[in-house]
């Protein structure tokens, strides 16, 4: 995207004054999400968005698979999700804002005992009008004749324990966006608004003092109330960028600036990979991509397996599926990620014993495909809850913790930061839905934990 | 202590052998306290109990204030403190057993805000029968003839904007104990029943493997199930010690293990220091340990002011005071400590600038003490609720995150312990009070946060 439309002189009036009375720290989705809505209800005040790189969803949101769901098992984030996604499909359908948005549905393949483990979270989506599809055995099987549905004859399946797919769970209401298109729409809203945005700008450090400044050598003490009274910055700027209340959305790398100073950022990351693989060149893989009968585009859904939730989607502007799978166990923590984003490079070693194994037993089409691009991200943990949340310590909000679902929630979670900056007991969510901004915070956090995780 | 008492010789046996039962790792109150408690319950099974340094107690137990109280906001922080004092008190005043405890009480001084914001808290506690006294202003002048009730003529007290003292909150079933001693008690026990401990033995690794070794380079992938296989350990033995299920009360040392492999450690610690002060040589401050009135030792409580948290407790066998603070703004989260315990050395500085100012406003028989020792220690919270926590993971069990009351729950977590390795679904603790294990546990969990935090 061209960025200089973004980028708004800063005078000195921004550095070391106390004048501003909005910084937000970070242009991923949570930055500019929070960034538009704080603008967009604050029209007279000034709210300056900053970020490291030199232009927005450079971080973990650019990174990500960028799709969206509302088939959540809580009830919490049923709400934050399908709100989001009902502005996204506002934009891009009612007001033609090309934000990549195809809702082409996820799939999950599975067992009849994993469909019955299902059946409460699914009951539990139902109750709460969430639309989803039951797929028995023979509808699959129809609608996918690349899949193979069970091993017996199959050594090496039967090795690695694959269960049998017995049937399926249609969502229809998520699918994939663009999420450098949405946050590019965010930023260049916040930024006709008045908002100015500073790209190359790194937050190096919260600067906390004493609420009433005594001109101690040593301020705040123990006995002092303190306040966050700006970042200091380097960069496209060095100096103290000062403001009435500050905005972190810094994602996995939250902890960097909140441990220093004494609060739990309440992340914790680990690295995440892509692979992509051409459809071109195999008819099969051409034909799975271009799968009828699932949704209006007449694409393949994004498929979940039922191991280890090796996944993939369709992307059909490339001709090509983007792969990925849960990896969770002996995979580190991280709870201050280096800056080193080369230090995030994908494993080709990971697909070809983790994940192809598993993807081309059940789709045999994958077995000759060769990996094209691949890369990794950082998938920013709450590991209380798997839900986000957003708290406000005095000046400060903090905003994070979406736990790999941060684009499909990234409307609501800003509505929310506008409404702690507010004060407002209730955020408004598109479509009119109030959510109550203590529920997402710590101290009266009032949340069901996320069952149905990917 | 003599330790040699508790060192068993160790044979091949424990090493890269898959015969032992049970391995609790740390020497801590959370790990003596389990692997006593595991080791009653369960005779028949090996159990190993492990630590880094050459006798127990070495780490943050050693370092603490060691006072316990019953009196928490929180009910589930009510049972686990209150059942683990009874047991505490039986094991002194029924077996005789000397853990160095002397009931002396809390007595928290406040502001009539600070009172009245303490009433709904005070009434949880009489609701379930946890002793509170309220002393009127007037009891807490005759009792502690050296306090400042008020500074109106004391400038630097009204710059410090320190709260007049409008009464008093007192715990009686609140005090101190002797560290050493209480954790030398759980593991002589142990060892006398057949337990094994093993000192100067670093943790260095969790190793995990799948739960079916199908022999592969690089298992366990994704798509197997894994269990922790043991620990690889250095110092007095090198290799690597297996075990059917391992214990990890490892305090705010837990993450270095867990966060390599995965699972979140769900603790972050805060350096916490304590000064000593001598009464002897000031006759006011010798006066002001043998305060009568409050217990029947004739002892001063450990006195709370309504600022930062500043506290000071009599130690009457030293004949000195032990002074602490809370010391929450600017004071850095640790997420994985430096084992260098160089480094937790107090500051001189922080005394003189944040903890004496405070105290001698009140207590101005302090203005001229000195501080005789000081040392610092590791606070690990859980920032969730300030509630300790304990759960399972397949063949893993993690306790810890005590948030500074480790030693006053110590008991009750050591049952809890027991009662998940024998996947008991109610840990019976100390005076047949049935507790939910998975009420501490993180899926399931189930408790009311502390408000009610020193």
């Amino acid at each position: 995207m061209n960025t200089e439309e973004l980028r708004t002189p800063l005078g000195e009036k921004w550095l070391t004054t106390m004048d501003n009375d909005l910084l937000v720290v970070g242009a991923g989705i949570m930055g500019v999400a929070s960034a538009y809505h704080l603008k967009k209800n604050n029209p007279n005040k000034d709210v300056l968005l900053i970020d490291r790189f030199p232009s927005p969803a450079q971080g973990n949101t650019g990174r990500s698979n960028a799709m969206f769901r509302n088939t959540f098992s809580s009830r919490d984030n049923q709400i934050l999700s399908d709100a989001s996604i009902d502005f996204y499909l506002h934009l891009q359908n009612e007001l033609e804002i090309d934000i990549g948005l195809q809702p082409i549905g996820y799939l999950w393949l599975m067992s009849d005992g994993q469909l019955s483990a299902s059946e409460p979270f699914l009951k539990q989506m139902e109750r709460n009008r969430i639309e989803i599809r039951r797929l028995p055995r023979e509808e699959v099987k129809r609608l996918l004749p690349g899949l193979e549905m069970s091993f017996e004859s199959n050594d090496e399946a039967m090795l690695m324990d694959l269960p049998r797919i017995d049937g399926g769970v249609f969502g229809p209401k998520c699918g994939r966006l663009d999420p450098d298109k949405l946050v590019r729409f965010y930023a260049q809203e916040f930024s006709q608004m008045g908002g100015r945005v500073a790209f190359n700008t790194n937050a190096e450090k919260l600067l906390v003092g004493p609420s009433k400044r005594l001109g101690l050598d040593g301020e705040p003490f123990v006995w002092q109330d303190s306040r966050i009274e700006g970042v200091q910055v380097s960069g496209s700027m060095t100096g103290e960028l000062r403001a009435e209340t500050i905005v972190l959305a810094c994602g996995a790398w939250g902890n960097e600036l909140l441990e220093p100073i004494g609060i739990d950022g309440h992340v914790k990351a680990k690295k995440r990979q892509l692979f992509t693989v051409p459809a071109k060149g195999s008819d099969r893989l051409e034909a799975l991509v271009r799968t009828e009968g699932f949704n209006p585009l007449g694409l393949l859904p994004l498929v979940i397996l039922p191991k280890a939730r090796v996944h993939f989607k369709p992307v059909s502007t490339e001709n090509e599926f983007w792969i990925a799978c849960e990896d969770e166990v002996n995979r580190p923590y991280i709870d201050i990620p280096a800056h080193d984003l080369e230090g995030y490079k994908a494993e080709m070693d990971f697909y070809d014993t983790s994940v192809r194994p598993v993807l081309s037993a059940y789709f045999p089409d994958f077995r000759n495909a060769r990996v094209k691009a691949m890369w990794a991200g950082l998938y920013s943990y709450n590991t209380l809850d798997f839900l986000p949340f957003a708290f406000r310590e005095n000046n400060l909000i903090v905003v994070g913790g979406d736990s790999g679902s941060g684009i499909m929630k990234g409307d609501s979670l800003g509505r929310i930061v506008d409404a702690l900056y507010r004060g407002e007991d209730d955020a408004l969510l598109y479509g009119d839905r109030p959510v109550r901004t203590s529920k997402i915070g710590f101290e009266k956090r009032d949340v069901e934990r996320e069952e149905w995780v990917i």
